[in-house]
C-alpha cells in the first residue's frame, strides 16, 4: 500500500513537472501594465485567437507578432545605434589618431553642432558605412558586443540593457507563452540588434528583421566569412517593413506593434490589419516626460492613422505602471 | 482501493500522453537509412552536440540546420519550379487564347526544342517574370497551390508531394526532435517553396530562404498587399547562399546539406564548416538510376570539394533503403 502511494506520489510529481509544457491558466500575465483599455484589448485578443473552436481561433503556426524596436521595445532618445556610431568614431580615432583632424571625425568629437546639423541623408549613410563596414561579420559582432557591455545612456546614466521597456518584455513573454512567434522588424541594422535580441528580448537572431548592408561571401586566404560592403541593401522603414516581412516571414503578422515617432510603423500595422485572420495593432504613444521622453510627430500621421483605422494607442503615462526593466 | 487504482491509471495515462513533450530516448531515428558511414556520422554528430558537458555541446539556440531543396529534399529531374512555369504558360494561354501564337508561349506549348535550347539566361529570367509576377502575393499563392494539387511528375507519374525523399523527412524530424531549427536555403523562389514547406517538410514559411522577386507594398484602392514586380532581388545560389543565410538567420548553420548537381551548395557547406562550433556537411550523390535519376557535374566540383574538405557524401544507392515518401 505504501509502495502504491509512493507510486502515486511519484506520478503526481512527474505530472506536475510536465504540466507547464501543456496548456494552462496564468495569473496576471502583464503585471507592469495598468488595468485599462489597452491591457484589456491585448488579453481579449490573445484569448480569442488561442481558444480552439472559437470563430477567432488562429492556429499556432500563424501566430506571428512583429515589433518595431526603437521607441517600441527600448527608448530611442537618442537612438541607440546613433550612440554606437559615436562610440565607433571615438574608437577609430583612438586607434588612428591622425583621424582626429579629419571630417566627420573632428566634428563629432568636437560636438560641432553646425556641421552635424548640416549633414544630409547622404552624409549620414556615409557615416554608417564608415563605422559599420569594411570588416568581417565576426569582427562587427565583437565591436557591437563591446559597445553594449560598456556604454551608458547619456541622460538616464544606465547601461543600454536598462533602456528596455519592462511592459514590453512581459508582452513578448505572454505572446510566446501563447505560442506566438515574436519578431523584431525595425529600422536599426539587423546584426546590430541581433547582438542583444536574445539576451534583452528572448528573440533569437533569426527572428530579427532590420536594415542591412550589402554583403559578400569570401572563402580564401584564411578568411571564411561575410564581408560587410558599403551601402545598404535595405532600409527597413515605412513601406519597406511589409516588403521585408514578406521576404523574411512569408506571411502577415496577426499582431504588430510600433510607436509614434517618425511614422515608420504605419505600413507594418496596415499590412497586419490586412490579415484574413483577426489581428491587433498596437501603437506606443510617448507621452510621459517624467519617466521617459515625451514627443510626437509634426504631421501627427501615426496617431491620425490609429484613429482612422481603429488601432490601439498605448499611453506610456497611463498604461504602463513601470517603464524600464531594472 | 479501486478508486485509487483508477487514480493511478488516470495519472499513468496523463503521464504517457505528456511524455513525448519531454526528453527521452528514441528507437532508430532514421529507419529509411541503411546502416553505414553516412548514417553513423549523422547520429554521432547529433549525439555529440546535444550531450551536455561534452566538448562538442552546442546550445539549442545555435542548432541551425540548412537544407537545399531541389535534389536535396525532393527530386529535381525536372526541377519542380520549371514544371510550374510550363503549368503557368498553359494556364495563361487557356485564359488568353491569343497568346497561343506568341513567343515564348508558342515554343513551350509546341515543345519547340530548338527554341528552348537557344534560350539564354536573360530569356529564362524573362520567362520567370512572365509566369510569376504582375500579381499580388495572395494571388500567386492561390496559383501555386493549384499547381501542387493538380500536377503529376512527367516520368514517375506521381503527385509532386511524392517527389519528396523519405530519408530526408526522417532526418529533418530527427534534427527537430533534438532541438535543431531546420531551414530551407535553396535556389527556388521562396514563396513557391513556402506554399508546401510546412505540409511536405514540417518547415514553416519563415524558415524558407530562396530566390525572390522585387516586391512593392501597396495600400490603396482596396488593395493591401505585396505586388510582385519583374526582376529578381536575389538569386539564392552558390555564394549568395551564405550571404542570404547571414541576412535571414544571422548565424552559421552547424549542419548543412546540399547535393551534387549544379555546384550550387558548396559555399553553403563551406560557410557551415567555418562555424566555431562542431559542424557537419552532407552532400547527396545522385547515383541511383533505378530508383531515382543518376547524374553528376561535368567539372566534378562538388565531389572534389567534398573530398578535399572531408564532407560526408550520401549515396542514394547505398545509403537510402527507401527513396520517396509514399
Amino acid at each position: 500500500m505504501i509502495k502504491l502511494f509512493r507510486g502515486v506520489a511519484l506520478l503526481w510529481i512527474i505530472c506536475t513537472w510536465l504540466l507547464p509544457l501543456s496548456g494552462r491558466a496564468q495569473g496576471d500575465p502583464l503585471p507592469s501594465w495598468n488595468d485599462g483599455y489597452a491591457k484589456e484589448a491585448i488579453i481579449r485578443f490573445v484569448t480569442a485567437v488561442t481558444t480552439e473552436h472559437s470563430a477567432q481561433y488562429v492556429p499556432p503556426e500563424d501566430r506571428i507578432a512583429t515589433f518595431d524596436n526603437d521607441g517600441t521595445l527600448w527608448a530611442e532618445k537618442p537612438v541607440v545605434q546613433e550612440m554606437f556610431v559615436m562610440y565607433r568614431i571615438n574608437q577609430m580615432v583612438m586607434q588612428h589618431p591622425a583621424l582626429r583632424n579629419k571630417q566627420p571625425f573632428k566634428a563629432i568629437i568636437d560636438r560641432d553642432k553646425k556641421f552635424l546639423k548640416n549633414m544630409g541623408r547622404k552624409e549620414l549613410l556615409e557615416l554608417m558605412d564608415l563605422t559599420h563596414t569594411g570588416m568581417t561579420e565576426a569582427d562587427f559582432r565583437k565591436v557591437a558586443l563591446q559597445f553594449f557591455e560598456s556604454v551608458r545612456h547619456p541622460v538616464l546614466n544606465v547601461p543600454i540593457a536598462q533602456l528596455v521597456y519592462q511592459p514590453q518584455v512581459e508582452l513578448l513573454n505572454y505572446l510566446r507563452y501563447n505560442q506566438f512567434k515574436t519578431f523584431i522588424c525595425s529600422g536599426g541594422t539587423a546584426e546590430f540588434m541581433r547582438t542583444i535580441s536574445w539576451q534583452y528580448y528572448g528573440i533569437p537572431p533569426e527572428q530579427v528583421i532590420g536594415s542591412s548592408f550589402r554583403y559578400q561571401y569570401v572563402d580564401s586566404a584564411g578568411v571564411n566569412d561575410i564581408i560587410r560592403l558599403k551601402g545598404l541593401s535595405t532600409l527597413n522603414d515605412k513601406k519597406e517593413k511589409p516588403v521585408n516581412i514578406q521576404y523574411y516571414i512569408g506571411k502577415r503578422p496577426i499582431l504588430a506593434c510600433g510607436n509614434v515617432g517618425g511614422g515608420g510603423d504605419i505600413y507594418m500595422l496596415r499590412f497586419c490589419q490586412g490579415n484574413t485572420y483577426p489581428s491587433l495593432q498596437l501603437l506606443i504613444h510617448h507621452d510621459d516626460d517624467d519617466r521617459e521622453f515625451a514627443y510626437e510627430e509634426d504631421d501627427n500621421l501615426s496617431l491620425n492613422w490609429a484613429h482612422q483605422y481603429g488601432w490601439n494607442v498605448i499611453s506610456i503615462k497611463n498604461d504602463w505602471q513601470v517603464v524600464f526593466v531594472r
